[in-house]
């Protein structure tokens, strides 16, 4: 039981962040840049790759001022944030950038529904980075980060806004470095399709973990179920609401970006942004497979306890309904009237240690008929 | 079990208003001015708010011609009446600020589902202010207020109707004196942002509540469920359609604000309804979140229920199926028959008691095989 | 139990004659004016309103043929048949004002969907009206009433056609009368709203009754449930479904009403029926609300059901393994052997006596720590 | 046990010939006419009506080729084909009238999804007849036959091909022989809309005879519900799902015609078909009504089961708690041991009667308070 | 037991293949070419189809190269690779007939959305081939092979990419052999039909090996329903999902196909097209039903297991019932009082059989009554 309850403490407080955090902000005016999340990094990593088709830099960072440089280049220049809790990086590159402070505030308020905008110069994308918490080495755990990214997309900038500081834009970044596909021949949109990509594909790793995780349950059930079996589906349950609020809105985001003719999004990166779309679309359909698997595992859980009852009901009966009788015979026998005749006989005892075989042979025969054995 | 009927009768007697307040009206001609409501407020509070960019004026209004001399003025006035059972104030305002009749009965009649109304002159919006009752501090109780707040825009007046006296709007008027953010540079369509805003987000505050709530039962079934959780289910529970009624017409309002091009709201403002609106977006989510888990934990309840009743019965089949037996033979033993030559043996006695222990010795070891023990 | 068989029975008469109604007239020429209804009133009433703003007429009606001498006088004529099952009465008046014969036969045929068709001269509306049984003051009895409702609306004629006599639509006749709000001064339209605002928001009253129910159900089901609330659950179900059959088209009816731009219909009078439309909007909520709340009440029925049984179980269970124990001792003691050396102990008795008071103290307290007592 | 058997296999057989008989026909090419049903009708019944404002002939007619005398005239001639089994004639009816050799396909393979499709010079309808097997007076058994109806509109000439033959259309016909209502005076559009209603209200019918059944079920379950109630439900819910299939898709089909603008859908005709599409509506709408019903039977049965073992087992607990501590007392008296004081006492025997009056009394007494009896 | 968990451990292995295979390519660039799949087949089969209307051609193609002289020639070239392990082969067709590198690794990795895109010179399609396993003969087994099959459409070439080696196309190539139907006079439109066709109608052999197991299960449930039956339900239950996945976007991609106005699909084989929709349309209102009836049995189980339960609880209640209160009448004339005056009274032994007889009859009518026995 203790280890059910942990796990329900550890979502409560979870929760408890992700409203208390908004509802605190209640009554501000808008436009007020104060960092609202879970994830309190205590200073903010800033990476910069600058490439054209020729050239790459990845120049090292101390203030904001030094990204102006990369403004008068002919190149493309990717700043990645990681850490959110020092505003005042955000709000100068607001300033420097002229960003709306809706769209900054969106940026470090990290409990957004994604969503995409456009504006006159830049487009702004959040959504949710679902990565499984590397600690849930233990197979009974299943722990889901839910890390807001904000993209910037300027006509030759990509501002990438992370809430926690990892390795997800490595393979990205790798990609650049080796130049390989087409990423260093094109342009800012083909930067965020692989943004975009790498954050979406990484649903997939989430999908798998959730995979194995179900096909435990299933074996646990048809094995020998208990009430921890119950409390594990229902997490999983809880969790798989959470991961649907945070990817069923993609659907519409990368919708909206296929839609959108801004000038920032050339059209042969279309046909990019459609994978990403195809990627979304099985996502979802996956998770709402999980979720009916899940109703089903329950619905199993509950026959099962059932089934096993009605084992249990079934011993009890044939005991009680043998022995009984037997007992009833045994104690007429045990009475102390004066007039018992059968007492007397001589073949009286065992005659009825006939009766007391016969009855329950002729019981438990008639139990087998009724498929109780 | 005196505490669940409370609950009953509480919800009981709110439920009864809400409609029979309605069904009290059917009949009568359209337009006719009658309070119909569930806060009975005696006097009503009329609280004036004008400013301009430079000037701030909180002027106490007696009459409602008092607001006239604002007219003239280049200036933002935002009229915020509480209490509305004084029905001449409200009729008076519709006459100098020439409203349509069944507008006013609107206002008045508290039953309006959340609508937004364009007229050549003014734009209508009703919808419900949702408050957690304060005296709710009891970890049980929850119990949510379901206030109307209609809210007139005119070129430079905003009124808002609210049925309750609180502190709602404190906040934004404290923005207001400190001219904070840019509510003082722009227009009643900010005002109305502002207003809108302060009611949509007071829902977070709602949720946050919810979920403690949530929790907590889902600690308690996990624990120890009684016929007690059962009816804190179905209390949230109905509480939640409640709450769904109440916000899930907020996202149609919201959009209809979003398509409209009536002029008294600038382009400019725009983005800052489409925040109202993801916010709207997010608590709908939200809600329809809850009911999922609702759902989920009245099914771990079954479950649970089931769970103890099947631990029951095998403690019932274990003492059951190893005594009946045994007493039995012990009843065998009791027969007074002539002739039963084992009472005469010397190791009858001990060879029986021999027998009183193996068997529930062999029974046991068969249970916990079964995985009973 | 024969309550119930009532109930089902009352139900089987309704649906029947609903159906089998229809059925009969399988095969029929379309156009084929015969009355199909559940309600065979004897003779039919009209009542006639001639009005316009500065006059009121009530004349006695005999004859279809009396109606003509209003169609040159330049009022507005409203006349309101009560009963159907005289066809001679419709189908002179379909001759009269030149009505299409499918029309008449949708008038007469009580089993129409609620729905709104233009024609060239007049519009026609079909829809129900649902009016709680008067008898049904028993607070177990819930019967609700489905009438079959036409309009007819023409230049300046409004026809009613209803199934049964009652008093309907007199309050709005006393509004005609008393020439209290816009009626008299607006045309047919205005009385066609008048009319249809009557009929819909007959069913916040009967929304009113469902909830009285439920609130009761609710209390019985926490307090002490039978088979019998079960019935009673399945029946407003029932019911349920009933109402939701008959109020749901009504929505896309009053859209229709409000989509069309025939010329019957003046602009004015759009926001009348917007009104309408809010209404109907708000009644559909809430007839899903209650059907979200019956499904919970089942819930709720099945785990009261369930914990009951627990209980049960658990007296049985403490029963049974605290005195099955003891009866055995007792038997071991009862038994005849002829070297019991205990039998002799001075001591035995008592100490017997002993083990019988602490073997049911210590399984208690054992139940006690389970939570079972 | 026996009974539901029987059901199954008969269910089995249905819809095993549904699908093997289109598995049978893949890899064909398209447009290969083989006979593919349910309904092998030895010979084809071909009937022919003949008619125009004042004229009809009902010619009997040998081969494919007499129709074509019919082709001259200025009338409109209905063909009607009873059993598909001989696919010659349909393919002559293809080759004279020039038809696509996909619908001709369609008409013979009956597993069509009911469709609406516009040809240059022709018009393809096709739907389920859905009609009560007449067998099923049993008022247990409900069988329903799903019969394929083809109608093809021509200019003058409309062909309706049924597998079965029955005499489903002749009260139409009986219509055009009467020459009632207004069928003799229009074109084949009205006869269509007349051969297409008749279809349609046949549904009437059958929903009739599912409302009997309904209610029938309901009696019995609060009645006494055995295990033959569940088979009978499960029943009824596979036939419906069936309807269901049959019947949702006329829906479109009707829609479809309204929308349609062919040239042989004149406009005079529109109000009728509007008319079979409000039919279809309402039967759709009872379908749905059915199934919530249907499910909420289910959930009675399985609460009245659970009510069941619940007074069953108040039975066994009273028995089992009143008489085992009795049982109890009574071994005590019954041990052999020499000193027991009780057992020569005079009044013992006496007091313990008392005693096994009053330990029964002071229980039923408390269980009579837990409203156990 | 030991049967489900290895049904369990297949599942597992196919859906981590399923994912694992996917998140392995995270973080590669878009357009890398690796084959992603189930199906390992070790070597390709490349099978051509050159014909027009008067000849045929069948060339065994040993390298990619070969094709090349088929481009020259004015007939239709059909080329179908079975196998995509040799990534190669697939990457020279990209080169030669100029493919978009994002195509060719949507047709290697097999694990993509059913979908239809568009490109200037041609068209692809993907979609899930599912096929029943030939090795599940045993009745109680039923596993589908999901295979992608990749359509590319030019103008006078189409190529088929499947993963496995079968003979699914085999009835279409004997069409084209033997020149029946209009396959060989028409172009590479209509053999896209063809092939789509053949997949799609592949799904009819699916479902009929689901309803044959689906009634096999509603048997074993009216029968004797156990937990494998239980097992058995959830295991189609997941193939259903799986089923679903992959057959519910073939309705989007078909109607993808109708809307195109591409050049290389003609106006003509629109209505071929149109009856594969039609075929797709009810596939999925199949798969609908089965999930439907499927939640049915599983709500059969449930209610079987209750009624079980109960006629188990029955039995015991009988027996308890009736012989507990004889047991104690035995018991208190088993008892050693000294003064106990019936012990001596000559008629008490058998009054006391009376009693013995008369107790149990009269229970045993009261359950009848109760419908017990």
């Amino acid at each position: 039981m203790e280890y059910e309850r942990k796990v329900c403490l550890q979502r409560e407080s979870v929760m408890l962040d992700s409203y208390s955090g908004i509802s605190k902000k209640v009554g501000m005016p808008p436009g007020s840049l104060i960092h609202v999340g879970d994830f309190d990094e205590d200073d903010t990593r800033i990476s910069v790759v600058d490439y054209c088709h020729g050239d790459l830099e990845e120049p090292v960072v101390e203030t904001v001022e030094d990204l102006l440089k990369f403004r008068e280049k002919d190149s493309i220049t990717w700043v990645c944030l990681e850490g959110l809790k020092n505003v005042e990086i955000t709000e100068q590159i607001g300033k420097l950038f002229d960003i709306h402070p809706l769209v900054l505030e969106d940026i470090l308020n990290t409990h957004q529904r994604p969503k995409f905008e456009e504006y006159d110069d830049y487009l702004y994308i959040v959504l949710k980075g679902l990565t499984v918490a590397d600690e849930s080495v233990d197979p009974e755990d299943f722990e889901v980060h839910y890390e807001q990214i904000s993209i910037l997309v300027l006509n030759d900038f990509v501002f990438t806004f992370k809430e926690r500081k990892d390795e997800l834009f490595l393979p990205l970044i790798q990609r650049i470095r080796n130049s390989s596909g087409r990423i260093r021949t094109l342009g800012t949109d083909y930067l965020t399709y692989g943004i975009l990509d790498t954050i979406v594909d990484q649903n997939f790793v989430l999908l798998d973990t959730m995979d194995e995780r179900v096909d435990a349950i299933e074996e646990e059930l048809l094995d020998d179920p208990d009430s921890g079996t119950l409390a594990t589906i229902q997490r999983l349950k809880r969790e798989l609401i959470d991961i649907r609020r945070a990817t069923s809105p993609q659907r519409e985001l990368v919708a909206a970006i296929l839609r959108s003719d801004h000038q920032l999004f050339s059209e042969k990166v279309d046909i990019y942004f459609r994978d990403v779309y195809d990627h979304v679309l099985r996502i979802n359909e996956s998770v709402d497979s999980y979720r009916d698997m899940l109703a089903g595992l329950l619905d199993i859980y509950v026959s099962s306890i059932s089934n096993k009852m009605n084992e249990v009901m079934k011993i009890l009966t044939v005991f009680a309904s043998i022995f009984i009788p037997l007992t009833f015979i045994a104690g007429i026998y045990g009475m102390n009237f004066e007039y018992m005749p059968e007492l007397k006989w001589k073949w009286a005892y065992p005659t009825l240690w006939l009766a007391f075989v016969t009855i329950p042979a002729v019981l438990l025969i008639y139990f087998k008929k009724k498929k109780w054995l």
